[in-house]
């Protein structure tokens, strides 16, 4: 006994999303077909959008409906900084911090070589291009300081030194508001020494 | 600065599936379109299909592409025993028992005031019409032993009686393989209570 087969094949392909298992897609289509299908329809309809009008940004690999992104396109940016990020978000959050006026390279990514992704996989080669056009002197490196975003950003340092690009890393240290009580030894560990004049 | 609008709309209608916030929704946005298109587009083409064509059976209500499911046209069923169960899920799994050759009624949820979820939502109106055939003269209710599911259990039972229906709930007790030692109380007691002759 089983579910009818066009339903077996949208719990098969609900699995494609991350974290979902066999139980939570059965689940998600069940409620799909049963209390929600409007949403249901209103997903599939986004889907198939999504699908054919995003896709990456030629300069700064981001997701883009345009083939330059908004912010490669803005004029008074400053093409001599280029910040590294690993997600879409990351981008974001720097946007929303008013403070940066350079230029961007997504990575979609982090080098993960247990998952199998290395630097094909995160556009290294695109990276390269990208800082090869002359304008770019200097790259900020701010990917994530977990294990992966660490190596990641290593892994790209060396690559572009070797080819002779100056590459800093955004800073660690106590985080705005933070009491020295309650924050993590290694994060203090490392606001320790990298302690500043005043 | 935020996501593209095709992007947003996607990451908003991923948010109607169960258990699914912001965070997870974005996650999953990017996952589809940054790491599995051809998963994305195959969700796209599957979930167009069971929204065309998955429905509810006419007589126990549970997901099906014909207007009759295939227990149901079962010509050696015996049409006088109907089990009430929650989900399709339960309908498979007592189908698997190998044990029971009557009909279903799938209830497609069960009663949940808090959620909204009241008699006309899980369809009690077709029940009652199903068990006016004239054939049915057992409804096994094979609701969860949850709160909700007791219940249900009791609702339906209170109001197929009042028409004369005979009843029956499925038996609580120890599981097969079940040790005293390391079952719940609530359950070895309920064992204790509904003991039986040898």
């Amino acid at each position: 006994m089983q579910n009818p087969p066009s339903l077996e094949h949208l719990i098969e392909s609900l699995r494609c999303l991350p974290g979902v298992g066999p139980k939570s897609a059965q689940r998600m289509a069940y409620y799909l077909l049963q209390r929600d299908r409007d949403g249901a329809s209103e997903l599939h309809q986004a889907l198939g959008q999504a699908l054919s009008v995003v896709d990456h940004c030629s300069r700064c690999n981001t997701f883009s409906e345009q083939a330059i992104c908004p912010i490669c396109s803005q004029a008074d940016r400053d093409s001599g900084t280029l910040c590294v990020v690993e997600m879409p978000t990351d981008l974001m959050m720097i946007e929303n911090t008013h403070t940066y006026d350079g230029l961007y390279f997504v990575l979609m990514g982090k080098l993960s070589p247990l998952d199998g992704v290395g630097a094909k996989e995160i556009h290294l080669d695109r990276l390269i291009k990208r800082t090869n056009d002359g304008e770019v002197k200097e790259v900020i490196l701010a990917t994530n300081y977990t294990v992966e975003g660490e190596a990641t950003a290593h892994y790209i340092h060396e690559m572009l030194n070797a080819r002779g690009i100056k590459t800093t890393r955004i800073a660690r240290g106590m985080p705005m508001g933070g009491e020295i009580e309650y924050v993590d030894t290694g994060t203090l560990a490392q606001a320790l020494m990298e302690r500043k004049g005043l």
